[in-house]
Parts: C-alpha cells; sequence; structure tokens
C-alpha cells in the first residue's frame, strides 16, 4: 500500500474534539461542581449546559471564520461572555444563584482542564518522533497552553487563529500556520474530527486526515470520505495510534 | 529575601546567546565542513566566518527592530541571503569554490542545530513544572522549532517576533507576546543575555533576569545593573539553574 503521508514535516492538529474530549470533562466538572453546591440539576441538565456553552462558542467563531460576523478573539473572554448569558437567563438560575464570583472564575476556565482521549497522549508523542506536531486550534494561546500542561500535549508549537487575527475555517489561518513553520502545503496534514476543518485545509492544498471521534462528526459518518472516494480527506484514522503507523 | 520573581506566571526567553550558545556550536561545524573539504582556513578564520555571519543578522534585525530598516522577516532566509553574499566576497572564495549547492543548504540550516549551554536543558525543565516557558526570539518559528527538537529545549511555545511582523527590540514584540499569553506586565519576566532586550521589556513593565553568558554582554558587565542600583535588571544571574532556585 502507498500512502500519502510520506514527505509529510509537520502535523497541524484541531484541539477540541479531535484531542480533548471536552464533553465528558465538562461534564465531569460541572456534575461534582453541582453536587457541591447542592444544586437538583441532572446529568442530563449538565450535558445540556455543556452543549448549549460549546454551541455558543462554535457559532460565534464559525460566523467570524466565514467571514460573516465578528467575536471576541481570545476564547477564554469568549466562553466567558456565553458563560455570562447562560447564568443570566431562567434555566441555569439556580446555579448563579449559588456561585461565588470565585468559582464562575474556576468555572469558566474549564476549558484549560480538558482530558485528552485515551490515545491522544501517547499518540502524540509518538508522532512528536518523528514530524513537528503542531496545535492549531480558534482556542487563544493561554488556553491552549494551560490545557497541554494539564493534559499532558507534548505539542512542539502552539498556533491560536487568533494569532492570524482570525478563526478557522478562514483561508488566512491555514495559510498563516504554513507560512510560519516554512512548510509547503504537500508537506503537511490537518488532522481533524470535523468535516469543516477538513474541507477548508484541503482547499488549501494541505493533505487531511480525519479522525473518528465520539459525537464529534457535523455530518453522518458515511458522508466523511477519502479522496479516492471523492472526498476531502486523505485518510480516515480512529485514533492517533493508527495515525502514527501510517508515519512509519 | 524578598523576591520580585513572586508571581511570575510567564518566562520569556531570548534564544540565541541566552539558550543555545551559537558561536562555539557554528564553529564546530565549520571547522568539521573546512577540514572535510581540505581548506586551509584556520580556527580562526572560522570563529571570523561566524563572527560576521552573526553580525549581518544582528544588524538587520536590530534596523527593523529599532524602526529604522527592512529586512526579510524569515531568518533561515535571511541567513541565506547574509551567507550568499559571504560567499561571494574573496575572504571566502576558497568555501565558495570547494561548497555543493546541497552543502550550502545544510550550512545554512545550522542555526537550527545549536547546542544549548550545559544549564539551559536542566533549567528548562525545572522552570517548566513552575511557570509557562515560551522561546521570544527574532528567529523564525521553523528555526526555534527545529532547534529546540535537536537542543531538547522543552518550550511550552514557541514565539517568534516574525509572528508579529518585527523584531526585538520593537515594543510591539513584547505587547503582542504578554496579549496573546494573556498575561499582565507584572505577572512575567523577559530573559536575556543582552542589555538591549532587557532594557526594551523593562519599558513595557516586564519584570527582567539578565543571564550572563560567555561574550553575550554588548556592555561591559559592569554597566548591567539591577533596578535596585538604578538598572533595569530585576534579577542578574549566571544559570538557568540559579534562575529555576529564584521561583521555589
Amino acid at each position: 500500500m502507498t500512502t500519502t503521508l510520506e514527505g509529510i514535516e509537520v502535523l497541524f492538529f484541531d484541539v477540541f474534539g479531535t484531542v480533548v474530549d471536552w464533553r465528558s470533562s465538562v461534564v465531569r466538572e460541572l456534575t461534582d461542581l453541582g453536587a457541591s453546591l447542592s444544586l437538583s440539576y441532572s446529568d442530563s441538565d449538565w450535558e445540556e449546559f455543556t452543549l448549549e456553552w460549546r454551541r455558543a462558542y462554535l457559532t460565534a467563531t464559525k460566523r467570524v471564520g466565514n467571514g460573516s460576523g465578528t467575536a471576541n478573539l481570545n476564547v477564554d473572554e469568549m466562553n466567558r461572555e456565553n458563560l455570562d448569558k447562560m447564568l443570566s437567563s431562567e434555566r441555569w438560575a439556580q446555579l448563579r444563584e449559588k456561585l461565588s464570583p470565585e468559582q464562575t472564575a474556576h468555572l469558566n476556565l474549564v476549558w484549560r482542564r480538558l482530558h485528552g482521549w485515551p490515545d491522544s497522549v501517547e499518540g502524540l508523542e509518538r508522532l512528536e518522533q518523528k514530524v513537528i506536531i503542531v496545535a492549531l486550534s480558534n482556542g487563544n494561546v493561554r488556553l491552549l497552553t494551560e490545557m497541554a500542561k494539564f493534559a499532558g500535549l507534548p505539542w512542539n508549537v502552539i498556533f491560536s487563529a487568533g494569532l492570524f487575527d482570525s478563526y478557522k475555517p478562514d483561508p488566512l489561518v491555514y495559510q498563516r500556520a504554513m507560512k510560519h513553520l516554512s512548510v509547503k502545503p504537500e508537506n503537511c496534514a490537518m488532522v481533524a474530527a470535523h468535516d469543516w476543518d477538513i474541507i477548508a485545509a484541503a482547499k488549501q492544498g494541505m493533505k487531511t486526515v480525519y479522525v473518528h471521534r465520539p459525537e464529534e462528526g457535523d455530518v453522518p459518518e458515511v458522508t466523511v470520505r477519502t479522496k479516492q472516494d471523492g472526498g476531502d480527506a486523505d485518510f480516515i484514522v480512529h485514533s492517533f495510534l493508527e495515525l502514527a503507523d501510517l508515519l512509519k
């Protein structure tokens, strides 16, 4: 079997959902917080809270990345704006009333305390032996750095889209990332669990690796196809260990 | 003893001369290259070659950083331009005549293969346990990344001044670095072996640590003073191990 991952010098990784499991990490902290504050929210309430918070982020970043809007380019701050909006609603009034200012500030930074998927750290460590591994995320640099230290992610380079004054999937973000890594499109690949990220990277000539992650696909699994099948992905993998094997 | 390094969250490091010993690393490679090509240059010729090459870089970056000129913002490329100029001179004609295009390209990337000072890796590893450690260098990202992998430098973040479209000591570089790390001046410090870098960082309100490195000082040792003595440095140290002790 020939592999189009020959000649790869740099791997760019989407982070939220691709490297770290935001959903269960945030739900777990909220559940613990709810218990410590004796709140009456259920597990599915916390699941809903997490999805609502994530959706607000995703909507704002995509609006910017698609060139159809503006938003705060610092995700720590954007998360706080979105959290404050949620807490001001009736739905989460019980949480608002019990949270101290310090607890609210701490909760907001839960996005710095996300855990990797089971294969993430080992997979990245193996990949880092072979190529340059780069976080290419919409998260701000401080968030991504604290997360890397917390979760043990061995990034060689952390690139926030905010360094380039936009958000993915703006073509500028991929172009600047390649420029500052001095790498040609054919010598790098974008690794992501979301089809829109894969499609945007492929448009810039980058190679692409789609990683299946539970509930991260924006579209049913069957529509993410390899280039061989008329899609945008050079490879479809289910873990970073599988990806590391492709670079042997 | 009270230490003004309390409250530090992020340490920014100058790299060339502060973390890595460019002088002996480059001279060593040139000496080996000269021997392999049976050239008649002496050790002091190679020392001179290294200083001339470094001086061309320093002159161009400072011109940009001081707002009085333009230059290539990619140091790998700038080094190549400077190398080609040197090789076209009579002084280095013997080298030019023997170097193949591949050897010239390889020689140009010697700046990616610099070794740390004896205390650098161990010191950075200790510091990385306590704070966020950031390379803040005029080198381009690819150069700094390859160097980190080569020399084992455990950076959390690699910031090239080129990301901010300038060179140190342009105030913008320090301002953007702090902004993207979401850190206030009083909660970070610039660590450098050159007084001009210390002075520029202090002007932005950052704390500063001057590190003595052999032959790196731009001015006689006695003129680099602590703030207590009317200078710009919060601390003067002789190694990163000494610096790590200050953060205990």
